[in-house]
């Protein structure tokens, strides 16, 4: 079974018809589009950016009506595989992000894509880690909701290890689970700090089941050995008593030692750590003051 | 140069005398006590954990005056080698801890350390990972000031990446920086959840260097790949518009599913996180809702 991306939807709402019916085992191809929805291509700038509509943005691919499935189950995807296009974009957009008021102006970056690596920026060749952004079933409270926050039903959860090899695991909401994916990235780091990783089409491959009366409180994930990374870092910290804080600051620290030891403007390192670095809580115990460290493989600054 | 474990000191305060000078370029050889700074044994019990005197916890070995290191300047810190105890603790203690209103009561588990492994649990065979959990220079004001938080002058930063093969930047606070350090654990997870790893003395080679002018905002860390994990994992996640709750959602999650999947006690998996668990930052810009992710390898699961 094979789902075009033009079968899109732009919010999570269980009265959307689905526009199929699937059976537990069932394997199928869903075509995603990159979550502009068509509002950037590959020869967009800045001025797109600027003026992006995010009534638009993160358009998924469904609802699947998933047989058997009912509230209180769990739904489980295999992500068998993920193709992505042969571009991506990444980008600074105004408002958004983790560091909104430090880079208050749109910067777009655009990569081609092809033989394994994304390049966003000449000569600076990411490995693609293929991901799926957004994936979820329909909450079971009357809609329309924004597609951009995730819920306890999944959705744009932006989980870098959601790729191919890995097992999703999701509560069901609504009777038929109503599935939707989109959002693909090549690239993405723990945190997603610039709010966007490497943006791009995907073909995705999955396997649905149903797992009666199982369902987690929260998503889970199994995660693919693939996903790790195995490098030695560059490992920046936020020290403090205010996680979110702790974040900013250790991305902040981040993005100036990428500065001052590659040369980049400071708004492409902000992209760059949003692509490949990852935000870890290193220690949420040692009263008052909790440490968040930002990691990026030392690959990336020599 | 070889130094014990019995010049110690329980708090920060730049007043502490040196118990050595040391140059730039020099390797030191430190021993450090466990945390408990000999309260308890391998033989101890819960007994002696909920009798913990505070004031006595996370003894570090120093100060070391490091010629020419002045205020403005970075310390730069070669772990060369750390050596663990023969055994270590991992406590759950009263009002102390992630989820310290889960888990009200003292718990101890003591581990056996040999061949490259620790055995919190009869069966539990936790990869030796070692790292030094506190580490830091004299803070410029007067002290003393509490050992248990990391401050920007580093201290017990928890950071699990500070081990063999790692080097440690710090800013220096006062002339002749002042390093002091201990809290050796012979493995911990990202975010130490329960609020000790495996607690071991340690023998920690290291090798000191200033460079001049060149002080961090906050400690910065060059990782070594031994630090990574490799392997397929558990990951369950927390999702709403505060991090902190997220963490300890994902950490519930968590702890949950180790019991459900190997029939430990809720307070033993809440010790397993903490030891061998790694809390990530999934995404922190998908307005409002952010997501913390808890990561455990499948193997111990199984």
């Amino acid at each position: 079974m094979h789902f075009r991306r033009t079968s899109a939807h732009h919010a999570w709402d269980n009265a959307i018809p689905p526009i199929a019916t699937v059976a537990p085992g069932d394997e199928l191809t869903v075509e995603t589009a990159e979550a502009s929805g068509g509002q950037l291509g590959a020869g967009s700038g800045t001025a797109e950016v600027a003026a992006l509509d995010f009534g638009r943005v993160n358009p998924v691919t469904g609802p699947f009506r998933v047989e058997g499935a009912a509230p209180g189950d769990a739904l489980v995807i295999d992500v068998l595989g993920l193709e992505t296009g042969d571009w991506g974009w990444t980008a600074c957009i105004p408002g958004f992000g983790l560091l909104a008021d430090d880079f208050p102006d749109a910067h777009l970056r655009v990569s081609k894509i092809s033989g394994g690596f994304a390049e966003p920026l000449p000569g600076l060749r990411v490995p693609v880690v293929p991901m799926i952004g957004t994936i979820g079933v329909a909450p079971p409270e009357p809609g329309p909701h924004s597609i951009v926050p995730p819920r306890r039903w999944g959705g744009n959860m932006d989980i870098r290890h959601i790729g191919p090899g890995a097992r999703l695991v999701l509560p069901v909401g609504v009777d038929g689970a109503l599935l939707s994916l989109g959002d693909a990235h090549a690239a993405m780091g723990d945190g997603e700090v610039c709010g966007t990783g490497i943006e791009t089409d995907g073909v995705v491959r999955l396997r649905v089941d149903v797992r009666k009366g199982a369902a987690p409180s929260t998503p889970m994930v199994e995660t693919h050995p693939r996903s790790h990374r195995t490098g030695a870092a560059l490992a920046t910290t936020g020290v403090g008593p205010d996680l979110m804080q702790a974040a900013k600051d250790a991305a902040r620290a981040l993005i100036d030692e990428i500065a001052a030891r590659t040369g980049l403007a400071p708004v492409d390192a902000y992209l760059l750590a949003s692509i490949a670095a990852d935000l870890k809580i290193s220690e949420v115990v040692d009263v008052p003051n909790w440490i968040v460290s930002a990691h990026l493989e030392l690959s990336y600054l020599s």
